[in-house]
């Protein structure tokens, strides 16, 4: 673990009280600002030092070639990643003739703070001149909620300790030089210079810069426009070529007498509109920005958040640094989504190029569920970009040999971007994971209108496909074969149990969403006949079960396999991917993440609470936590079965992945459905939500099983549903039920409807739960913060 | 199917009536010649036209990367190439200035022999040139079997209608420019200019060039000499330059006066060796190839041969084709491994660049049980290339978390080169067929040393990598989890039924060998444990059986998969791995080629006689044959089941695969296995040969099966074993067993014993096995030469 000793808990930001030069690429992540249209990395205003310079415009992409030393039928030829666009973030400084480089000269302070109520980046650094002069840059950053197209920055210089000549270079800068990653063989090249000129303008204030890619054809525009304040001695120019558009400005200044500098930058990208058409649009947006003038932009902003606090927040008492790590949390999921629009929500959001740029299952499966209670738009936006990706994903199943549609494991623009078939195209359960994010949208809002429009579409596609995919053997009953579950430890087997049970829920919701949708289905050709395939599917699912030890399999067989060597795994070979082959890996008993684990979160009524405890006991043996998908849903089950203390270890585990650097990647981009893990963790954990269709895919009521590990003393959270607003607080021994808006409420407290009403705050009980043997990690690969694997393991909950 | 009416059905050659430049390359492929350590393709001795250029040594390589777009631990980095070494066979033709080439001009006349008795591919052309001038062209060429090292060629040319002036240039080139193949993702990239120029030599009529590769650092050695024969007219020179080495004669003729130049080439390679000791390596060879002459070369290729068939031939009455393929097909296998010397046998022999040179698995379990009774000594010098890698296999099982030695999927240096591990690394069972190989041998033989020197190492490496591989499981059964069998459109399963069956084998043969050898068991570390440790696995080994249906599962669960909808499937979409994703292949019940038919021919005791027949029919509804290494396992099975007018059908098949061009790659190189199961399916076939060790790992006798289908009314072979030489001879209603050489011999007919000795040969009635109703194939699947689906498949057989 990388420990960040220069970050200060506190309750609603982010605070770096010095730079360190070491961390610079994980802090450019963690201070990575977003509304899900533009990306902007952490980087530095004055661009260097940098780990990774990063501007990204949600689905700009260059596509590569996807290489194969054996190629085979249905291997996708073309790859997609995500591109640094048009950096607009760029101001650089120079100081009687000195460049400000952090890496010379000497730094007196720097601080960086990320408010998640304000939605702004601040920064203030003393830097003394290799010319011995001494200033102070401050500076603000925002990319903003209200306005899509638009980010800002106020930078402020002023020197000291006597006076000093600064020039400020604004700039809009393409095909910046990219420091080559390498290493992880997950982390794929970077695309050399992947924006060609098409246009380059600078007069007066204003700067623009327009570029197409090669293969993909997209064309991004960039514009800006600047406001300068500053003594008398304040000069400007503006001048461009085709790879950079700048404004120079240069001042006398003194001590008392900065240079302050506000710059409004516009981003558009499109596959189809022309130059003049970007043009407008570009220049559009800044003129809008410029209108609403710095202030008016951060006072947007401030609402924006307010809104979202407002029905999003978790309060946690008792760690202060879970605390911190939801709201980080929550304000990056709600980055990476917010103004996504009908476009993907990236594993990495905007935060940096890690995973390509991809969206895949996680988005659906881990995202989302945060997102349905917190900002329900930001769910009905990506996933009417799935809709929109239909005619490929019905495409690719045709290519397939199959039926409906398949979507993609992992893409920018719709087409399959995997290389790997055993762990991309055989990953079959994203399709149900794309159709129950849809079942649960609709299911949370209510938004029958969407069902209506889009979620059937996906539903039918869905269940079609899985009807061919699946056969019924001799007996009747239905299996899937071949297929690859959440789990990347295991693959092409048969009858995943997450995967078939989410399957069965996904052939009863298309078969009761196209009963409530007569007209719609028979447009899509569903008649009686194709929905009792799927009902009658669905029946006989295959739920793979082994009877000698009570438990079920991950897949048919699974808890026959041999078990992994635990206790010959030293720590360096995790993870196991990069040190063992994946054959061996996926024929033993070892487990990369949660899965059945999983399949107990998504399909709690599937399995008795025995079953829970035993499943959970025996998968938790077995499970070595090298994906960051995990932590969050072992603590969900962890708290479910009675395991608090272990609940809260992995709550941790899910808090700190990326302010602590957990799988030392954070520099790649920030770890968006883990983010979204701490709200799980906490909301589906300690407050026990859940809100699913029952057995017979009917919908049940919202219910909570709240329940405090022993290092928290309150934890709250407010949740939306159907226009009402719910805040429920727990205590170690009660919980309330508030409505804070909206018609009467009936939620179920552990099983028992309790109905509140917005003057009615309802309280119940919280009985401890019983102590129980706490079960085994592998050797190795216990959460921190949990007495070592040789103390004893009784549970100390009382 | 490319029919080739040039060839004529002849017991004894392979003639070649006429030039088919549209089927150049597969004519290149047909007419190689090889004495397993140089190969020379069919080219025209003008080098142009031709399909694909080709001169080969055994084990000359280069390296190149593997590209993965998402790579995996233990992914080889590197692959391997055969390369085109320096061509010898060049001998260029200008007549009065004229190049002569057969596309231009017209050619009156144009025969190949290839003769199976001599070893000699004779060519006789009468091409007129573009100038009007009609010349007479016959060649012959040898590549020698007695002098390893050693090529030859006499070319003459005379003009038939008045005088001309000719230059002959005889040549050694390096770095032939190549065609490009494409299409088959089977077939790899050939790499251009492989050969770095070291020496460079001519004078008199002596050429040399030594030439270094780049990254596998071989040094190639090719030297050549002549005698010129011509009228007084005649002159030569020679020349060098870094490519190329040159004698060029040039003589005035007229007709009945011919120029006659008899061409000496001898190669060399090492990767130890310095230049000067490789070019006097070469430079003595061609001299002791020069002192012997070619006619002495020719006298002792005939003598050699004349060994061999006396050794090997098999008779065939009734279908003159199968006569001469039978024949077609020993002639390659022998050449194929003659004179490898402790080199491996590669796929396609040294005939083409297919599978880039690469050795397989079916070296060991098609072509080696062939020249285990016809050339056993090739056997040995193969097992011992495997023997010599150990090293490398050892350290690939300790990459790969596993124990012992893994050989590679395919290779020339002994190091893994297959990219995609489902259907290379995980395919096991090749570890099971080289160890069992090399029992077989023993076996055969009688080869004591061998057992003690190379094949306990072999089958105790190979032992311990079956005890890591599987586990016993709760109830002590013995599993190999996530392993490929042979038949290539199943992968990652549990419990292959051939892979099982063979691993038993291993071990318990394993545990034999270190008790008959307890010096060198006790050297490699193998005490009493660990045998007991075999053993119990051998003796608890999962073998897949299913009770309903009463067939053996290829895999667990096999039976119970999806069909296949072979109905849906038109001709064109065969093979199927052009046109189906490999994920919907391996869920899917459908077969590429023999898996549980080779193991009833690898393990004939582990089935009853009628789990035989199920077994045949149910899985013979389900393979498709998309691999070459198919047809000749069905037809031994569908004899052993009597369904002799099938197997027929598939003798025939097999028999035919590369004369026409039945897989549309015959043009790549020959595919020896194939041309091994020729000899198979008659012998094991239609004769009925058994040689195995039975249940309890102990050698039972030799034993036969006789029995004709309709068509044929006699095959006669001979077989060697232990310094006896067995010629059985099979009529329609009796066999005779008559020993040609060595000690009485007890062999089994139709499990009866039977001894016979030199003097006296045996007859024994053959009884027509009774009517059975004749298995289905996959629709659209049916071999050649049967009625058509629809007609009644009564067994005809009386």
């Amino acid at each position: 673990m990388i420990t960040h000793p220069s970050f200060t808990v506190e309750p609603w930001c982010l605070r770096e009280s010095e730079l360190n030069l070491d961390l610079i690429a994980q802090s450019e992540s963690v201070f990575a600002l977003s509304n899900g249209h533009i990306g902007w990395r952490g980087n530095l205003d004055e661009g260097e030092p940098h780990g990774l310079p990063g501007a990204y415009l949600n689905g700009v992409f260059e596509r590569h070639p996807l290489p194969y030393a054996e190629a085979g039928y249905g291997y996708p030829e073309s790859g997609q990643t995500m591109i640094n666009i048009t950096d607009g973030k760029i101001i650089r400084l120079l100081v009687d003739d000195h460049p400000c480089d952090l890496r010379y000269g000497r730094l007196l302070e720097h601080e960086r703070v990320l408010d998640f109520r304000t939605g702004v980046l601040s920064r203030t650094a003393r830097w003394v001149s290799p010319g011995g002069r001494t200033v102070r840059i401050t500076s603000r950053r925002l990319v903003s909620f209200t306005q899509r197209a638009v980010a800002a920055i106020v930078y402020e210089v002023e020197p000291e300790d006597g006076p000093a000549t600064v020039a400020v270079q604004s700039e809009l800068v393409a095909n910046e030089q990219l420091p080559s990653l390498q290493g992880d063989p997950r982390v794929a090249a970077a695309i050399e210079s992947p924006l060609t000129p098409e246009e380059s303008f600078a007069q007066g204030t204003r700067l623009r810069l327009l570029h197409c890619t090669d293969r993909s054809a997209l064309r991004v525009g960039a514009a800006a426009d600047h406001l300068v304040e500053g003594p008398d001695s304040t000069r400007w120019t503006a001048q461009s070529e085709p790879d950079v558009s700048r404004l120079t400005v240069t001042a006398d200044l003194t001590p008392g007498q900065p240079l302050r500098l506000f710059k409004f930058v516009a981003y558009g990208w499109s596959g189809e509109r022309s130059q003049s058409a970007v043009r407008d649009q570009v220049d559009g947006a800044v003129a809008a920005a410029v209108s609403a003038g710095w202030d008016g932009l951060v006072a947007d902003q401030r609402t924006y958040l307010d809104e979202f606090w407002a029905g999003a927040d978790v309060e946690v008492e008792g760690d202060a640094q879970i605390q911190q790590a939801v709201r980080f949390a929550l304000f990056h999921v709600l980055q990476a989504a917010a103004r996504g629009e009908n476009r993907a929500i990236p594993a990495k959001g905007l935060t940096g190029t890690g995973y390509d740029g991809h969206s895949f299952w996680d988005t659906e499966s881990y995202v989302m569920p945060v997102l349905t209670f917190t900002a329900p738009e930001a769910v009905a936006s990506a996933l009417r970009w799935r809709h929109r990706m239909l005619p490929a994903a019905r495409e690719r199943a045709r290519e397939l040999n199959l039926a409906g549609a398949m979507f993609p494991w992992r893409t920018i623009d719709g087409s399959e971007s995997s290389a790997y078939w055993p762990a991309g195209t055989a990953a079959f359960h994203i399709n149900a994971d794309i159709a129950m994010a849809a079942v649960r949208y609709v299911l949370v809002t209510g938004d029958e209108e969407f069902e209506r429009n889009e979620g059937l579409d996906l539903l039918v596609d869905t269940a079609r496909l899985w009807r061919r995919l699946g056969h019924h053997d001799a007996d009747g009953v239905f299996h899937i074969d071949g297929v690859t579950g959440p789990d990347e430890y295991s693959a092409i087997a048969r009858d995943n149990l997450y995967t078939n049970l989410m399957a069965r829920q996904n052939l009863r919701a298309a078969a009761d969403a196209a009963a409530r949708h007569p007209d719609r289905a028979e447009e899509l050709g569903v008649d009686d006949e194709e929905t009792a395939g799927w009902r009658e599917a669905a029946a006989r699912m295959a739920l793979p079960y082994n009877e000698t030890l009570g438990v079920h399999e991950q897949s048919a067989g699974f808890t026959t396999f041999q078990h992994w060597d635990f206790d010959a795994t030293p720590p360096e070979n995790y993870p196991l991917l990069l040190h063992y082959p994946y054959f061996d890996l996926y024929r033993k008993q070892v487990v990369k993440q949660a899965d059945v684990v999983l399949a107990m979160l998504e399909c709690p009524y599937a399995f008795t609470d025995d079953e829970k405890v035993r499943n959970f006991a025996y998968y938790e043996a077995l499970t070595v936590r090298d994906s960051s998908l995990s932590a969050c849903c072992q603590a969900v089950l962890a708290a479910e079965t009675g395991h608090l203390r272990l609940a809260y270890a992995y709550l941790t585990e899910a808090a700190l992945m990326d302010l602590d650097d957990l799988e030392h990647n954070t520099r790649d981009g920030l770890h968006i459905a883990s983010l979204a893990g701490t709200w799980l963790a906490l909301v589906g954990g300690f407050g026990g939500l859940r809100r699913h269709l029952d057995e017979e895919g009917k919908p049940g009521l919202l219910g909570f099983a709240p329940r405090l590990p022993e290092a928290l003393s309150r934890i709250a959270f407010t949740v939306q549903t159907r226009g009402q607003r719910l805040k429920v607080d727990i205590e170690r021994d009660r919980a309330r039920y508030r409505l804070v808006e909206g018609e009467p409420l009936t939620v179920l407290h552990f099983g028992q409807p309790v109905t509140v009403t917005v003057d009615k705050p309802v309280d119940r009980e919280v009985t401890p739960c019983s102590a129980r043997p706490e079960p085994q990690q592998p050797h190795g690969r216990r959460p921190e913060g949990l007495p070592s694997e040789e103390e004893p393991h009784e549970e100390t909950q009382d």
